[in-house]
C-alpha cells in the first residue's frame, strides 16, 4: 500500500521553518532524562493576559470573583492587571489594596511597559500593598525590532535598562511596600538566544538580586513558533547562561498557538525553569495561555501535590465561565463535560471491572477504597477526587440506524432540548429500557417522550390532571397581562383568570390558587423551523412543591406553547408524586 | 520573596508516577535533535473513534458528509467504522462500497477485535472494496490483563495471534479486495515495552509484510499517561526493536487526556513514526484524539506541505460541527473564532506595522505581497491562507469601568443578544463612535441600543412608522391563532387583525397586507431573570424586502415581546431605506 497523499497546493513558499529563523543549539541537552517531582511556583495571569483577550472584559465585580477564586485555590502570585495602561485595572488594584482583600501570603503582580509615565503610574497603583511584583517588559524579537521599534539590539537594551533603572528609582517612593521584580523579553521565542540572555543579564545587574530578593526572568512564548522540545532546549540554554542564576527565578509563559503550550510548560520546567505563568482552562490571547488546570491536575495524577486545590473542578469551571463569559470546552482536560464519560460498551465494561477489582483489593486489605492506589482502565484519575463523577452513557437506539435520543428528537421532530432536559429525559428512557428490555427504536423514543411530556390524544384523558382548553390574553401595553383560560381540572371544566407581567406569570398565579407552591427556574423556547407559520416548542423548568422538573409544550402560538409546558410540568409532578406514594404503599 | 505555596490536601497517595509503572529507558535517544521535514501519512478516524465518543452519534447522512469532507481535504486513509460491532457502521461501509463512493486512491480502514465472529463479519463488510485496511486490536496493558482479561502475557499474545491468523484465513474469502493490515496493542501506554514489542513482532510474522504490502503497527496512547517526551522515547525504542522495520509503517494514535496529544504526535513522529491517526479538531473519547487540523497547519506554518487542504478552515469547521453536533472551541488552534483576533492596542499596532512593512517590501521587490515571506507580529500564519481574516476588535467603553458591549447589555440590562445580533450591533456602535469620536460610556451604549432597536418614549414619535398600542390573541387549541392589534401606522390608529399558526405569523400577515415582502429567519427569546413575573426579550431576524436585519422587543408578555421585535425590525428597515435614499439624493 503506497502513500497516495498529494501536494495540497497551499502557499508553503510564504513560510520558513523556525530553525532557519532562530538557532537553538543544545546537543548536550539534559532535560529529556529529567522527571517532574514537585510543583513549580505558579503565577495566575487570568486577570491580565486572560482578561485582555476577552470579548467582554471582566467588570470590577467579575475581577473580584476571579481574584477570590485564585486565592481560594491556593495561587500565591497573581498578576492582577496592567494598571498604567487601563483605568479599570488601576482602580481594581487600588480596590484590592484599600479594601484589604490581599491575604498576607499572596503577592500581586502588575505589568508595565518600560516607559517612565507608565512606570510612575504603576508604583502609584501598588502603593500600600504589603508586597508586589513589578513585571517590566519590552519586546526583543527580530521581527518587532525591525517593523515595530525600528531599532537595533542596543536600542532594545537601552529601553530595558532605562525601564529597570526607573523602577529602582520609583521604588523609593513606596518604601512601605516590598517590591520584587520580573522582567520579560517579550516575543522571546522570536529572539536570538544570545541576545535574549544579554538583555536579561544586563537587566539582572540593575535589579541586584539576592537570595532574599530574587529576580524573576520570564521567557514568554508570546507566539508559539516551534515544537515544544525546541522551547525546552532554549530554556535549558538560558538557564545555563543567565547571570546570578542562583538568585533568578526562571519563569515560563507559554502561549498555545500550535496547541502544545502544556507540553512546552512541562518540558521547559524539566529543562530548568522554576515557575509557570498561565490561566485557568487556558484563557488568553488567540489560542490562549497555557492551561493551569491541566498542568496542575497532570501533576496530581502522578502523585505530585500541585499545591493548588482542584477538588471542586466543576465549581472552578462555573466561576471561570462566569468571569470570562466563555464556555470551557467539552473536551478540556480534566474538566470538560465529556472527559469522564464512557460511551463505548467495551470501555464501560473495563471500567466496571476496574471498580470491582479495586473494591475486592480494598476489602482484602481491610481498608477503604480511597486508601489504595487508583487503577481503573480509561479513567486516569478518580473523578471523585476532582468533585466529578464517572458517567456511563448508554446510547439507546444504536441499532435503529439513527443517532441518540437528543439527536433523534432534533432531526425527526425538530425539538432542540436544553441540556438539563436532555439529561432528565435520558433517565426516563433508561428507566423504560431497563423495565422493558431489548432495543429501543426511534418510534419508541418518540412515544416515551410524548407519553412523558406531551398530552395524550383527546379521547384519552389519563395523561394528567390538567388540560388547557382555551386561552385569551390581553395587554394594554401597561406591563400587566390578563390571562383567561378554560382549564380542565380532572373532570371539571373551569373558566379562570390570572394577572401577571406575562402569561406564564399569570398562569402560575392561577395554579397557586389551586394549592401548588410553584416557581419558574428556567425557560427556553424555539421555533420548530423558519418561516412565519412555524410551530414553537417551549420548555420550562419549575419547582412544584418539593420537585424540580421540566415540562414541554408545542403550539403554533408561542405563548400557548409556554402555558402547555407549564401544564406538562405540573401534570408530571403530580404523576411522580402519586407513583412514589404507590411505591411507598406497596 | 519566598514560595508561599501550601500543600493542597488532595489525595496524592492514590497515584503513582508513570515511571514507577512502566519503564522507558532510552538514554541514547536521538529524537530531540530531529526536525520534521515532511508530512506523515495521515489516517482520519473521525468516523470511528470520533463518532464513538459523540453524545449523538452521526446519522448515515452525517457520516457521508464527514467522509466526503475528509476525501475532499486529501485524506487517503480513513477509518470508517467498527462494522462487526455496530449495524449502522456495517451498513455505512456497505453503502460506501456499493454506491461507489470511495475514490480509487482512498483506502478505507475498519476496526475489529480479535474474535472470530467479529473478524468474519468484518470481511463481509469490506467485500467488494478495491482495497481496505483491516485494523485488528486487543488490549495489552498490565491493568487490563489483570482486571479485564484476567490472563497472563501468553494469554494476550494468543488472542492477538489467533486474531491475525483468522484475518489471513478470511482474507481468502474476498480475493478481489487488496487487504492490508494494521495491528494495535490497545492501551499501549500502559504496557511494558518489551511485551508490546514481543506481541507486535509475533503478529508481524503472521502478516508477512513485504515492501509492497507493509503492515501498520499502531501504538495508541489509549490513555495519555505521561509527558510527551516519554511517549517519544517509547516510540524510538519500539522503532529500534520492531522486526522487519523496513516493511512496517509505524503509526501513532495519541489521546489527549493530559492536553499534550499534539506534542506527543509531533515528538513521536520525530522519534521515528511514519503515520498519525487522529480526528479533525481533536474529537474523540474523553478529551479526544489528537487534533489533525492543528497538526497539519503546524506543518504548514513551517513551510512544510501538510498534503491536506486547509484553505477553507471555516468551511471545514462548519461541516465538522454539523457532523459531530459539538462546537469547535473559540481558542482551538488555527480555527477557533478568537485565534486571529487582536484585542490589545499594542498587538493591533504591531500587526498594522507588520502589514505595512510587508507591503513596502513587496513593492520594493516589485512582487505581490503573497510572494514574499509572511512576517507579521502576533500572527504566526496569514489568516487568508486558511480562508480566515484578521480581526482587530476595538473594545469601546474600556474607560467606563465596564466590560464590552454585549457584556454591558447582559449585566446591566439582562439582554443576552444572539451572536449575529451582537455583530450587527457592534457595527452600529462603531458607526456612532466614529461619527462622534471620543470614549463611549455605558450609558451611551444603552442609548445607542434603545435608539436603534427599542421604541422612543411615548411623547416622541420620531422612532418609527409603526407602534403597537394593544394586542389580543385568541386560540381555540385548533392550531390557528387570531391576532387583533391596535396599530399606529404613521399618524393613523388602526384596528387590524390577522390569522396564523402563531402571533408572529398572524402579525406578518398584517404587515404583508401593508405591502411588505417579509419573512422570518431567526427567532430567539429569553426571560430577563428567573421568577414568574419576569420580563421577556425577543429577537427576530427578518427579511424585509431586500434587507436582512434584526429587531428587538421587550415585554412582560412573551408574545407581545415578539410582536414588538417585529415592529422594531420593520421600523429599522424603513429608516435604513430612507437614510440610504437621502444619501443617494445628496
Amino acid at each position: 500500500m503506497e502513500n497516495n497523499q498529494k501536494p495540497s497546493g497551499m502557499p508553503i513558499h510564504k513560510y520558513r521553518p523556525f530553525h532557519e529563523q532562530i538557532r537553538v543549539d543544545l546537543p548536550d541537552r539534559t532535560w529529556p532524562a529529567k522527571r517532574i517531582e514537585t510543583a513549580p511556583r505558579w503565577c495566575a495571569v487570568d486577570l491580565r493576559d486572560g482578561n485582555q483577550a476577552l470579548i467582554d472584559p471582566m467588570s470590577p465585580e467579575r475581577k473580584r470573583v476571579m481574584f477570590e477564586l485564585l486565592v481560594k485555590m491556593g495561587y500565591k502570585e497573581i498578576e492582577v492587571g496592567f494598571p498604567s495602561a487601563s483605568q479599570t485595572d488601576f482602580d481594581f488594584v487600588r480596590q484590592l489594596i484599600e479594601d484589604g482583600l490581599i491575604p498576607d501570603d499572596v503577592t500581586i503582580q502588575v505589568l508595565t511597559q518600560a516607559r517612565e509615565h507608565l512606570i510612575k503610574r504603576t508604583y502609584e497603583a501598588i502603593a500600600g500593598a504589603k508586597q508586589a511584583i513589578v513585571h517590566l517588559y519590552n519586546s526583543t524579537s527580530i521581527l518587532q525590532r525591525e517593523v515595530v521599534f525600528r531599532t537595533d539590539r542596543q536600542g532594545i537594551i537601552d529601553i530595558a535598562l532605562e525601564g529597570a533603572r526607573l523602577c529602582r528609582q520609583y521604588e523609593q517612593s513606596i518604601p512601605e511596600t516590598a517590591v520584587y521584580y520580573e522582567y520579560s523579553p517579550e516575543s522571546y521565542t522570536g529572539t536570538e538566544l544570545e541576545f535574549a540572555v544579554d538583555v536579561c543579564n544586563q537587566v539582572i545587574e540593575i535589579f541586584e538580586p539576592t537570595p532574599d530578593r530574587k529576580v524573576i526572568i520570564n521567557l514568554p512564548a508570546t507566539v508559539e513558533m516551534a515544537t515544544p522540545n525546541v522551547y525546552a532546549d532554549s530554556i535549558e540554554w538560558m538557564s545555563r547562561h543567565l547571570a546570578h542564576r542562583e538568585n533568578v527565578v526562571l519563569s515560563l509563559h507559554p502561549h498555545n498557538d500550535r496547541g502544545t503550550a502544556i507540553a512546552a510548560a512541562e518540558l521547559g520546567y524539566m529543562a530548568g525553569a522554576d515557575r509557570i505563568e498561565g490561566c485557568l482552562f487556558g484563557n488568553g490571547e488567540r489560542t490562549g495561555n497555557v492551561d493551569l488546570v491541566a498542568l496542575g491536575i497532570n501533576l496530581f495524577t502522578q502523585g505530585i501535590d500541585p499545591q493548588i486545590d482542584f477538588s471542586d473542578v466543576d465549581g472552578i469551571k462555573r466561576t471561570v465561565e462566569y468571569c470570562n463569559q466563555l464556555p470551557v470546552p467539552e473536551r478540556s482536560p480534566w474538566a470538560g463535560d465529556l472527559v469522564f464519560t464512557a460511551f463505548s460498551g467495551s470501555h464501560q465494561d473495563a471500567i466496571k471491572k476496574g471498580f470491582e477489582a479495586m473494591s475486592a483489593r480494598a476489602a482484602a486489605d481491610g481498608v477503604s477504597i480511597d486508601e489504595i492506589e487508583w487503577a481503573v482502565p480509561y479513567l486516569p484519575v478518580d473523578p471523585k477526587d476532582l468533585g466529578r463523577s464517572y458517567e456511563a452513557v448508554i446510547r439507546v437506539n444504536s441499532q435503529s440506524g439513527k443517532g441518540g435520543v437528543a439527536y433523534l428528537l432534533k432531526t425527526d421532530h425538530a425539538l432542540d432540548l436544553p441540556r438539563k432536559l436532555q439529561i432528565e429525559f435520558s433517565g426516563v428512557v433508561q428507566e423504560k429500557t431497563d423495565a422493558e428490555g431489548g432495543e429501543v427504536t426511534s418510534e419508541q423514543i418518540w412515544s416515551i417522550f410524548t407519553d412523558e411530556y406531551l398530552p395524550a390524544p383527546a379521547d384519552d384523558d389519563k395523561w394528567g390532571r390538567f388540560e388547557l382548553l382555551g386561552t385569551r390574553t390581553q395587554s394594554d401595553m401597561s406591563g400587566d397581562v390578563r390571562l383567561d383560560v378554560t382549564l380542565r381540572d380532572g373532570d371539571e371544566h373551569d373558566d379562570v383568570s390570572g394577572v401577571g407581567n406575562g402569561p406564564i406569570a399569570a398562569f402560575l398565579a392561577v395554579l397557586r390558587d389551586r394549592g401548588f407552591d410553584i416557581s419558574l427556574y428556567d425557560y427556553v423556547e424555539h421555533t420548530l423551523s423558519s418561516g412565519g407559520d412555524a410551530q414553537a416548542a417551549a420548555y420550562v423548568e419549575l419547582q412544584v412543591d418539593d420537585q424540580r422538573l421540566w415540562g414541554v409544550g408545542i403550539d403554533g402560538d408561542i405563548s400557548t406553547a409556554s402555558l402547555k409546558a407549564v401544564v406538562s410540568c405540573v401534570n408530571r409532578a403530580i404523576r411522580t408524586r402519586e407513583r412514589s406514594s404507590e411505591l411507598t404503599a406497596v
